[in-house]
Order: C-alpha cells, then sequence, then structure tokens
C-alpha cells in the first residue's frame, strides 16, 4: 500500500520495467535467467502497490553485484533432500532465484507428501516475501514464507535494533472470492512505510519508532539515519506492552528462528552484520497439499464463505468496507496492470543514472 | 500470567490438584485416562500461571458432559494418514485427549518425514495451547498448535465479533536457556485476561475492546456480559489500524483457515455457535525434526546465542529484563511447583460445589 506521492510520477508498463530491470542486472553479468527472475519479483511488488519491494531496491542490488558482495555465474544449490524437507545454500547468489528453487522444490515434495518446508541459508534480500507464497496457489496449495533480515526491531522493555522486520507471507486459494494473501512484517511498520512517510512528509504515530531512551520518534527522516547507527529502532507489533507488544517480538524471533537459527545462516543481530561480508539471509518455505486434507473445491467454497461473511459483518462508523488480507493489493494490480505502474520522477531518473553508470544504453520507458 | 488477586487465595499442590480434576471427570463416567490427561493439562497451565486455562475450566467442561454436548466413553479416531500429515476426527470428546492424539500422531510422524501436521475436526476446547507445543521439547523437535475458537475478536474497520481469539503457540528447544515457548491469543488480550482485569478491579486500556460503535470499553464487567450478546468484541492484534491491527486479524483468521477451513471443522463465526451443539472445534498441529535441518547440539547452541544477545541488549529506561517468550511461565512453573498453585477461594468453592453437586467425595486439598 506504499504509494508513490502524486505529484511527481510517471507510469511505466510492466513489460518494460521487467525488460529495464534484465537489462541492468545482464549488464552487471548476472545470467538472463536469473535476471529474468529478479525482474518478474521486483516487478510483481510494484504491480501490487508494494513499492518498497519493487524496483526501488534494484540500486541496492546492482550496488551489492558490483562489490561482489553478491555473487553472479553461480546458483543456489539443494543441499539435502528427505521426504518431506529440503535444504538450500544459496551460495550467496541473488536471493529471488535461490527462493524459487527453494519455493519450487517445496511444492514438488509437498504434492506427494502433504506438506514440505524449505530452508535456505546464505541467501541474500528475496524481496516481497508473499510472491513465493503466492507460487503455491495456481497449484491448489496454501504456501508459506518467511525471511530474516538486517536488524531494526527492539525487544519488548529494550531499545536496542536486535531483530530484522522478518515478514511472514501465507497465501491460501480461494474460489470466486481473491485468495487470502497475508504478507506482514512483524514489526508494527516496515521500514520501507518509514521511508514513503519521509517521501510524502508525514510524522510517525507513537508506537512505531523509538530512540535510545525509548521515547518515540515522529520524524521519519530522523529515523532513517539513526537507524543506521543502530541508536533507533522500530517496535514489534503490538507496539506497547500493554497492548501486547511480545507478541509481535516473539513473532519475530520465531521466524528468525525458523528462517536463521534452523538453516545455519545467520541470525539476530548477526544478518548483514558486516557490510563488506555477504548478508547470509535465511529463508523459510512450507507448502501444504489442500488436496491430503480436503477436496479443492470444497476448500474453497469454505474460504469463500469464511470471506463473504467476514466482509459483511457490521462495520465501523465511517467505514464502508471490511478487507480480506492481500484484498487490496490484488485490485491494486488490476489497475496497474492495465494502466501502469506510477514510479517516482526521482526513482526513475536514479535508475537510469544507473544503467548510464555502468553502460547500457536501455531508457525506462515512460507511458505518459 | 494471569495472577489470582493476592487477597483470597490459597494454595494447592499440583497433585492434589490432579487428583481432585481427575476425579470430578471419571464421576462424570470419563475415562481414567481421558480424565488424566485433561487433568495434567489443566494443572499444566495453572503451573505456568496461565490461570485462565487452568481449573478454572473444569466448571465449563463439566456443564457440557453433563449436558451430552461432550461425548465421553469414546475417543478421537485417526481418519487418513499420510506420509507428512494426519487428519483427527474428533468425534465430539474432550479436547485435550483427541489433541494428545494427534499431537503424538504429528510427533511420529515428523521423526521420519521431517515435518509433519494433523488436523483435527469435531474438536472440543483443548486448554492451553502451549502445552501441545511443548510436547515436542523432549523429542528435540519444534512443535506448533492452533485451535479455532468461538468468536470474540472483531476484522480492522469492523465491531462484529467473528473470529476466536484463536491461539498460536511454538516451542522450540534451547540448550542451557529455556525453551522459546511462544503462546499467543491473536487478539491484543485473551478473553481471560478480562476476566482477570474484572476480578482485580482493573480497567481496560484503550486498544483491547470496542462497543457496536467502534468506541473503546474500559469496564471489564460491562465488556464480559454484552461479549455473549455479540455486541462488543476485542480488537485484534495491533488495536489500531494505524498501528497495524490488520496483521493480528490476517493471523486470526489464518489460525482459523488452519485449524477450521483446511480441516472440515466449524470456522469463523460458526464455532459453538449453536449453545444446544458440538462445538465443532479445529485444531492444527506441527512438528519439525530438528535432526533433519542440523545437529541438535548446534540448534541448541545457537538458540542459546540468540536467547543470551536478545536478554543482553540495552534496556529501556526502567526496565531491568528483557524476556523471551515463555520465559516468565517457566520461572512460575518452578515457583509453584514447589510452593504450590495459588488459587483464589471463589474458585475454590465453586469446584467443591461442583464435586458436592455430582456427589464425589473428594475434596480439595489445601496447603496452607
Amino acid at each position: 500500500m506504499d504509494k508513490p506521492n502524486g505529484n511527481h510520477t510517471v507510469r511505466v508498463s510492466p513489460t518494460a520495467l521487467r525488460e529495464f530491470i534484465t537489462s541492468i542486472l545482464t549488464t552487471l553479468e548476472v545470467s538472463p535467467s536469473q535476471a529474468a527472475i529478479v525482474a518478474d519479483v521486483l516487478v510483481a511488488a510494484n504491480l501490487r502497490g508494494v513499492d518498497s519491494h519493487g524496483v526501488a531496491l534494484l540500486n541496492w542490488y546492482a550496488n551489492s553485484l558490483s562489490r561482489g558482495l553478491i555473487v553472479k555465474n553461480e546458483s543456489a544449490v539443494i543441499e539435502t533432500e528427505g521426504p518431506g524437507f529440503a535444504i538450500v545454500d544459496a551460495r550467496n547468489t541473488l536471493g529471488a532465484p535461490a527462493a524459487i528453487m527453494a519455493m519450487d522444490k517445496c511444492l514438488e515434495l509437498a504434492r506427494t507428501n502433504g506438506l514440505a518446508c524449505v530452508t535456505v541459508r546464505n541467501g541474500n534480500h528475496f524481496g516481497m516475501a508473499g510472491y513465493y507464497a503466492m507460487k503455491a496457489l495456481p497449484q491448489d496449495m496454501v504456501g508459506m514464507a518467511m525471511t530474516n533480515a538486517s536488524r531494526l526491531v527492539a525487544p519488548t522493555f529494550g531499545v536496542e535494533p536486535m531483530l530484522g522486520t522478518n515478514p511472514i507471507a501465507v497465501a491460501v486459494p480461494a474460489g470466486s472470492e481473491y485468495p487470502f494473501v497475508l504478507d506482514m512484517a512483524t514489526s508494527t511498520r516496515p521500514f520501507g512505510k518509514t521511508v514513503v512517510a519521509k517521501d510524502r512528509g508525514e510524522l510517525l504515530p507513537e508506537g512505531v519508532a523509538i530512540d535510545a531512551e525509548g521515547q518515540p520518534v515522529h520524524d521519519p527522516g530522523v529515523f532513517i539515519e539513526a537507524v543506521r547507527k543502530h541508536t533507533m529502532a522500530l517496535l514489534p507489533l503490538g507496539s506497547f506492552a500493554e497492548l501486547a507488544s511480545y507478541k509481535g517480538y516473539g513473532l519475530a524471533m520465531l521466524v528468525d528462528i525458523l528462517s536463521g537459527v534452523l538453516s545455519g545462516a545467520n541470525f539476530g543481530k548477526h544478518v548483514n552484520e558486516h557490510p563488506e561480508e555477504p548478508a547470509n539471509v535465511g529463508h523459510w518455505f512450507m507448502a501444504i497439499n489442500v488436496a491430503s486434507f480436503l477436496p479443492v473445491n470444497e476448500l474453497k467454497t469454505r474460504m469463500d464463505t469464511l470471506i463473504k461473511e467476514l466482509k459483511e459483518s457490521r462495520k465501523a462508523p465511517g467505514q464502508q468496507r471490511i478487507y480480506i488480507p492481500g484484498e487490496i493489493e490484488f485490485e491494486t494490480e488490476i489497475k496497474r496492470t492495465k494502466n501502469g505502474i506510477p514510479l517516482d520522477l526521482n526513482l526513475v531518473n536514479l535508475l537510469q543514472s544507473l544503467a548510464d553508470d555502468i553502460g547500457t544504453p536501455v531508457k525506462i520507458e515512460v507511458i505518459e
């Protein structure tokens, strides 16, 4: 739901944006197949309105490739495979292609096994977690994806960022309704939304971020500067101890345990700890084969009932709609597929400079 | 962390309390083995300080047994079993014995399969979710347990209770540290904590409960009365839309999907919908065999590191400790195992009346 501010945006077709990303990455010696995967994952985020995880990440990825922090010309490998699980060593390659390999293996194992999980170590930032969970939908499965990340979130009663915003994504098929797609940071807000607030000139409400004294931070610009030095932190979901922020903290820790501790990746404050070393991010993927439990059509009918009853329940005064997780993003995707993806002009200029710097003649083609 | 108010409590030994519960249940024609399981689950909750899920539930269970809403002299059955999954039909028997059967099967399947899950339908209230997750710990596995429940929680932008407080429990072994045991309602507070607030004469802070107009409810007594008529609701974790309550709502829905929709049980507002019909609660259990992923000792050492680093991180002013999920409950368990379980005198009298009513001569033996 991060939308660029309305003033200085242009619109770009998804196809043109994928081609631009692919061109940048192949110029940086990424294989065409890996580049195409990264392009699809980033553009999928932009299409769904999750602009913090879209093409805005390309500059960072390109920088890490150029500095050798992300390895090119190699692939992730499936290191161990059992009946219901597999372990992937991403070998410090690009996050998205390694994650796709892991999720594809997970879906394959779940088909015969009922459910399966795959861990990934030596990984990198893989983009929007929901992308991988949603890969289960066309196969009539339930998909889950989690990842740990650089430290930004303080534990309850603490002020030091010790855990990532560690997202949980789950996708469940439905029938006539949109699928259920929960894709949530376990902090009150993900880091990207503090950047959006800064761009829009908005303040952070109490409950989002704290300083080293535990006092609320309202200026997103101040927060973004300080967080690099670990002197400020995001708060876990729940925000305050009396509103059960220890649950958000517990969920962030759970994601770190499954993604990092169990996989053999870095965990806690050690993820991406040394700027000149590989990040060694860890991921966790899971798939459940619906047909192992009940007929797929029955699951879809039951999901439709749950969704309809929730949407038809009584609204709070002033509210017109109750949303299902993922619904706003599906509606955004339909609009943006038709009308193009709105991008901030500053971002477009930054990306164009990147193309010029690395010497590829590609241009971001603007619709209007 | 629900503690009876300090004024009118007595202390009871865990062994005596288990014997009392078993005696009540066997008098109601529950088999000794099922009665012993229910007694152990309830007393485990009291020992851990989760008094809302302890012996306080016995009156409700006994009432449901007497009215034929819970079936006795039958057992749950494993209806379907695959390599990594099983489906249990609890046949409307007592919640805890059916849940134990499901979790035991789950652990057995995960041992050879890497991970496994088991769904339960036609279930009943199973007590403290963490009990089942923690069954994985002595086997060096990760355990998970979820259940849906009677509707109490409103979706974001809604005011009508449509989902249960739907808990998520996860247990992960550690080495020298206490295991990680997250056991959380997906609402800001579970219902039991509103009852505790009432008993203590405390008000509910804004962000816990709302009335039919979406306005905060502060008086727990008013809330407890109204919630039976579905005219008030608990708020999902996050409390307010601007602090991301849609995430708590999404998690509550996720638990309902895995526990209810996928299992074939009731779901959403239909759980325990008709007071004269079986509740048809649904559960979800999962186990991960640590040794499939890395040596157990390595997992435990890594858990200890994560836990120690979190606990040693900088505290907010005025805070002395950072807690790991489950830590307070482990400390309470040690104290109560030694000193006995403090029970409110009103509760003890209520339980004694129950024993008298059903004609069993058992007495709750008080330590002092």
